[in-house]
């Protein structure tokens, strides 16, 4: 097969789909129309049918799909049939928070170890995982398989956090500092900005009153 | 003007935009074209000159943006130029983390109180936010300006927190539960997802073994 690229919105339903796919096997739920789900999930019947069949063929058609084959395909998908290893940088309350996040280790990742730069936290132990000293992060990445590093330390601290990534096997970067990053291609970056998606929010619940504004001054 | 609705492609950018801008700002520099801005960006210069074009007339010919001017537009249309009064219930790691993060003060936000049902919890401070028990949010919410209830708690508890905030004044929701909330239309509701943000990164870095393996099975 090639290597045929799968658009950036269906990547963006994948998780989602995952999510409602686990709830209603959870609700002992074995089968659904797509108009079923459509309605469950707020999308359309014809959304949902073009993005499963990028994947495959899965509904008969009037009987709906397989809510299991489904699910297990959707997890096969998103990789999460196979452990992805995590290390977290900087170990504040962002990073206590991803490392004691409860259904992570459920959905196949596994933090494998924990950095910062601060004495007091070296050395010390969150929800089983060690923090080490961020000083030895390029020796720990190049004696150790790890997928992905999440950095959540200040943004003046990452650029040099992604240099000695960068030469590392490290493919994926889960960046908490709300600033673009340059890492190499070979490394995917996935942003969790919070001061942006704050920021949007800030507009969409003042739009009305903003354009109102803005306009008049126009 | 009539309550024009901005695309959500263009909103998704504007905290980008504000980003870059204070940056440049910062580091002094007052002119920019568009093809600059773009390559900072890692936009195209057509882009940028639509998406500006949205809010109005910006750029002179030649002569490129204004950086001060478009920082500034930029913050009003993002709601920045007024304070927006934020709510967090549950005080976990998340909470914490929102509490503690440095930069949301000096971009117009203002946290005003903590809810927690943790009685270890109730009645302390965190960052000088009071946190008090998650009963009194209605009464608390009838008597206080909030904007904005970011709600950190297991999805479980939201159910019932989203029906009381339902009947207050709060306009926008910032849901960190990884599940999808059901709102009434008049409240905005800003998704923080987690789990969801790792799985694509997932299916990133794994996506060209996964569509082979994926397609020998077919």
């Amino acid at each position: 097969m090639k290597d045929k690229a799968v658009s950036k919105p269906v990547i963006s339903r994948l998780p989602r789909y995952y999510r409602y796919l686990g709830d209603l096997l959870d609700n002992d739920v074995q089968r659904i129309s797509s108009s079923e789900l459509a309605k469950l999930m707020n999308l359309t019947a014809s959304q949902i049918r073009q993005d499963l069949s990028t994947f495959g063929n899965f509904g008969v058609q009037g009987y709906g799909y397989s809510i299991e084959h489904l699910y297990n395909t959707v997890k096969e998908l998103l990789g999460l049939d196979t452990m992805t290893k995590i290390a977290v940088i900087g170990v504040g309350n962002l990073g206590l928070s991803l490392l004691n996040y409860p259904s992570f280790l459920n959905r196949g990742f596994e933090f494998v170890m924990a950095f910062d730069s601060d004495k007091e936290k070296i050395g010390t132990e969150i929800n089983g995982i060690m923090v080490k000293d961020v000083a030895e992060l390029p020796l720990f990445l190049s004696y150790n398989d790890v997928d992905i590093v999440a950095i959540t330390t200040p943004k003046d601290a990452a650029k040099d956090l992604v240099k000695k990534i960068s030469v590392s096997n490290v493919r994926g970067i889960w960046n908490f500092t709300n600033s673009d990053l340059e890492a190499p291609a070979k490394i995917y970056v996935e942003n969790v900005f919070l001061t942006d998606s704050l920021m949007k929010l800030s507009f969409q619940i003042n739009q009305k009153e903003i354009l109102e504004n803005f306009s008049k001054k126009k």
